[in-house]
């Protein structure tokens, strides 16, 4: 996301942690955001595998908490560290709760895929938390 | 967002749609989002330059509705050509628009990063309409 | 929605279109897109009614440009009427299909409530489109 | 919302929280998320009364996590209480900080009406923790 790279290094008053950590957040949750959308879309008519709703459910809640990180992220100017706190942990939660739950489900490649980013974007959250403004 | 093309790839039945049109358009769009929420939030410390509220406006704009796009795209199982069409439609005005405004702004880099990236989804959504699903 | 009412007359700058219908259009698509969501999380545990995929999937399409609609709306001191036309008719085109998917499932409740809500959001957007500023 | 009170209660497997508590949560969190958005789009024309930019921002983040809060509570079959917990107190943390800051404004009517609104909701999330699925 060279584009965003760009723009956030252009804002003129950033606060201390739109620095690499942030980029990497912002990418990490917006991809996990739409692998997990398409993953609940997928598991929809997935109907060999038994029921996969919570599954679904899972990728719904993930996808939703995802998308709303990078918005708070990139918005480098103002941050309020402890809504940001509560929000990253909450995408911690559920990355690794949608993670546990599609891992078990290894006949299907999406799963595995949607598995893989979530650990990926719950590692980016972690790593984000530390580098808040204090 | 190697991630995001391998789930698409494991779609058990996705619409034609889900080839690389779609996948650029997430790509572009998601960082669109992005991008255009960081330059709202520069333009709002940018005191030097007069009203930039019109400007800030068009950001937010072309952010909500860019963050919707991906939204759809990443469902690719089915697809309401119609629905899809208005949504594509709606971002390249917003995004066409926030471009053209953006660039009147050449004294700020991140009003240009902003105008190149809102001229870089407006066309994927373009290149997208004619791949939806008839 | 007081509060909202009140917000939206004490704006300082308000596009013509801030109205009465603004305020109908806000209210019903805010109310269409839980609707929606309430009846997808519904119809993935109705197992004993076929397959619900198709309806919960409109169901995700209509929630998702409901919730854009009142984020359009509840800033009306600009209004970019190509933009926002293209987003209503978006929406009227998404609550329509879900309406008539859900009303083909009489068997359930919710869908019935879904497809009443759909309507009446549908018809508060078709109202919002000639109050939009010129 | 007497649409939503009913597909809420047409659930066939709520979880226990779709009580009261929920309805009044999604209500008075939509609702905020609007008066937060109108509020900072008028304060962006609101040139007279200083630098509003942190005004506009607390808005900003405010409208992000309140529009989540709804998405979660409207699928009533499923509730991870970790993640919603932290959601709820993300959200009432930038409520109460919202409300803070747009209570200073009082010579501005859309602040209080603000204000007024973020505390609101800021109760209704707090009611809502308890009532959360054990």
């Amino acid at each position: 996301m060279d584009a965003l790279r760009a723009a956030l290094e252009a804002h003129p008053d950033p606060a201390s942690s739109a620095g690499p950590e942030a980029l990497t957040c912002i990418y990490e949750s917006a991809q996990c955001a739409y692998v997990c959308t398409t993953c609940a879309d997928a598991c929809l008519v997935e109907t060999d595998h038994g029921d996969l709703s919570r599954c679904i459910r899972m990728n719904l809640d993930c996808a939703e908490i995802c998308a709303i990180v990078g918005r708070f992220l990139a918005r480098p100017g103002h941050q309020d560290r402890e809504t940001l706190e509560r929000i990253l942990e909450a995408c911690v939660i559920a990355c690794r709760a949608c993670a546990g739950e599609c891992r078990r489900h290894d006949e299907m490649e999406h799963c595995q895929v949607c598995a893989d980013q979530c650990e990926r974007c719950a590692d980016a959250c972690e790593a984000m938390i530390p580098a808040l403004v204090p």
